[in-house]
């Protein structure tokens, strides 16, 4: 048995989220999901100050999303993110948004991240603890 | 003696908030002043959720910022916005932007805003129950 | 035989696209993206300045894309987007991104676009001719 | 008698630009003046591919933009910036923002920028044949 990882954040939709066609673009949902993505690396560990100074980052090298039901101007999002899978190179990232008024699911995404040592670009192995702690287990 | 109405609103610096210099990118802060200056702008009676219905908006009509000193990633910024005067067409917000792990203030800046009826793009007086209520009393 | 569509877009790297870690950020990779579908949806008879007045817009159901180089600040990206299949309610488009100073393969990636009539939200059939013009031929 | 210096950019206004007043967002147009302003900039003999190298970067330290009629989805806008004036630690430059489809002028903007090294964030004084070349001559 592992430990679970979950982070949920909140957002309301600005006028910066939307675009003409009267809904939230498909890019600000991206950036929702980054701050819930950055805070559950900072449950695992990844510091967001500390990593200025390593230059060790997580990376996103793969996005998957799907736009299922657009928010509009003032909704309240919930994001939760949910550490997925660790590989021995990248781990996965999931996450759902969800309409507080109606708790509609309006995205489903997934990401997979490398730990990679700036500026070099080099990818590193991902801590063996990490896979321990975290690995899925099926 | 007018009321004065004050919001404080708080922003961790994500990734996407910075660029390759190292710190915030200038852009960024004035994506933090808008959700800031839209929460103001609730407690005013301008609400979001019927701003898309009544396609009435407060549109930024002028922008003045100074940039101080740089924020960088991980850095909590408070956001403190005042509504500072009220004309008959427009009405002045104002921002002090100050990191909290040394209280020093990042940006400065004031906007302008008009009440404009879209689509046509046309402004409108503001309510003079706004200028009774919260009018710069000097 | 059918035709094949493809756009050829350009972008040099500004300080806005990059973030702290020296590189592109994951969403500026995208928003280039969204430049170059919007041109290619232009060569298919869908027309940015009618789409405001029809509310007909193409609305991204789904996106893969995978990371594979990292671009820096002043590089100069070449997008090429290719209408890659037409189904019945959507259609896909596919992009790679191309460092030009080294032609390194920045970034593949694949769209599928629905047409949606706003204000309502509702899907529509694409035109049947588009299948005919653009559909695979395999 | 000094030279002048010009930069002219032109961007159409895609869907990332807008929201859903359905206009283009205050923001968008800022990031159009950055890329005309960082050729602006190429053009004093600051290069943006150096720059990441010497980390010696020109820094907006003040921005004033007013904004005069909205523009819209599918709009060309061309972006005229200028060397405006050079003082001893920074100099400004000035923008207008003009649709092309009926010259009307959307925005007005100018921009004070300092020369500063990062990390450090030291600003350093401007070169001085940058004055004797472009200081304003009234």
């Amino acid at each position: 048995m592992t430990d679970s990882i979950q982070m949920i954040t909140r957002e309301e939709v600005m006028f910066f989220d939307t675009d003409c066609g009267g809904v939230v673009h498909n890019l600000a949902y991206l950036r929702m999901i980054e701050t819930c993505r950055t805070r559950l690396a900072a449950l695992m560990g990844m510091n967001l100050r500390t990593m200025a100074e390593t230059q060790l980052f997580p990376v996103v090298t793969r996005t998957e999303v799907d736009y299922r039901t657009p928010a509009h101007l003032g909704d309240w999002i919930r994001i939760e993110g949910t550490l997925a899978e660790i590989e021995g190179a990248r781990f996965w990232c999931q996450f759902i948004m969800i309409r507080e008024s109606d708790e509609k699911i309006l995205i489903t995404a997934r990401q997979a991240l490398a730990l990679v040592q700036m500026p070099a670009g080099k990818p590193k192995r991902l801590p063996a603890e990490w896979r321990a702690r975290w690995g899925r287990n099926s």
